[in-house]
């Protein structure tokens, strides 16, 4: 690991955030191809997971019933995921400069368990006060569309992690709504993007938005 | 799962804390035969595990390097196991009136994690707070041996889950003092026993106690 830069040189963390089925990871490598090209090294990661050790919990998470683990049980793996995915991965990236893209983060916590599920906002910002702090993401895209658009797209993915989307069209439109009321609670760092149209103007956007943070930065 | 019993005929919920080595599996199995001879339900479980997940988890736990996990994450996922150790095991056996008696649970994190190792004692009590509130056990013995003496009991029972195991005498020392702290905070709760002494002595002792909390409640 190289030494940490000073910490106005740390490199940006940039989250994507949404329902199933939004577009993060498409847009994840737009974003990620257009800061390479201008010269960025660019980190892209991903929860649960995005370090050995998360990755040996994700599994643990995405097998098994629907019911395997209860709210409370589910948000401390997350965490536990994520706190070793910060140690392993994500700040030793942002320590040389680089740019992390993140395909969800803890304001996935805190729309799924904390305000769609039965954990409560309290446990989860509990969690997140203890284990991210000062370590979270400087800029972060909600993707947001209709949740019966996100139904179509996540189950013609047809990946294997289905767990999360088992769930049903009431429940991805309560998960939709929360993550609304999270980019509302931090407009400073939340940008709400438009999913329902297309991919190349979406990337567009996202772009553009990033670059005037880069160049703000 | 049979209903909940009164509060006020909830089981006791009895842990086994200390350093390795000192007779806790020996006792719990001491304790449980008396008590059943008594006529008790008995429960006997242990962490990290008691639970079909938490048993997962503990397999991540006890594998791998000893730096594996940092001192946060290693907590987060003795957390995890222990809300679904309670939900699952512990609280359901305490509703319909059983006796618990538990190799090890939170007090273990807090003088592992939170104060003989990197993590703190106010993150573990936090986790303690949010995690497990008033599902905490009701007696508490914490068997007291020099470390010399555990540690070379630990090294005779010759068992895998060696990554605690691992990091010397003066560790242990200080996990040993933990401990003592940790009854010093709750002496409603604990009870420090001699582990020093033969089995039979130590054995009367514990069911002497245990007989005259249950007689009092």
């Amino acid at each position: 690991m190289t030494g940490a830069a000073p910490n106005e040189r740390r490199g940006p963390f940039i989250t994507f955030e949404g329902g199933d089925g939004v577009g993060k990871s498409t847009q994840i490598a737009r974003l990620a191809e257009r800061l390479r090209a201008a010269g960025r090294e660019v980190v892209v990661t991903r929860e649960p997971g995005g370090s050995p050790g998360a990755e040996a919990i994700r599994a643990l998470l995405v097998q098994g019933a629907a019911d395997r683990w209860s709210a409370r049980t589910e948000a401390l793996l997350m965490f536990a995921a994520r706190a070793d995915h910060l140690e392993r991965t994500i700040n030793p990236a942002r320590a040389r400069g680089a740019v992390v893209l993140c395909d969800r983060f803890a304001d996935s916590s805190m729309a799924y368990q904390g305000i769609a599920g039965a954990l409560g906002r309290e446990a989860v910002a509990t969690l997140g006060a203890l284990i991210v702090g000062a370590d979270g993401p400087t800029l972060t895209f909600v993707l947001d569309a209709s949740s019966q658009e996100g139904l179509k797209r996540a189950g013609a993915r047809g990946d294997g992690d289905n767990r999360f989307e088992a769930k049903g069209a009431e429940y991805q439109e309560r998960v939709r709504q929360a993550f609304l009321e999270i980019a509302k609670g931090a407009p400073e760092r939340c940008v709400v993007i438009n999913a329902a149209r297309d991919i190349d103007t979406i990337a567009d956007d996202i772009a553009r938005i990033t670059f005037e943070r880069l160049g703000a930065a």
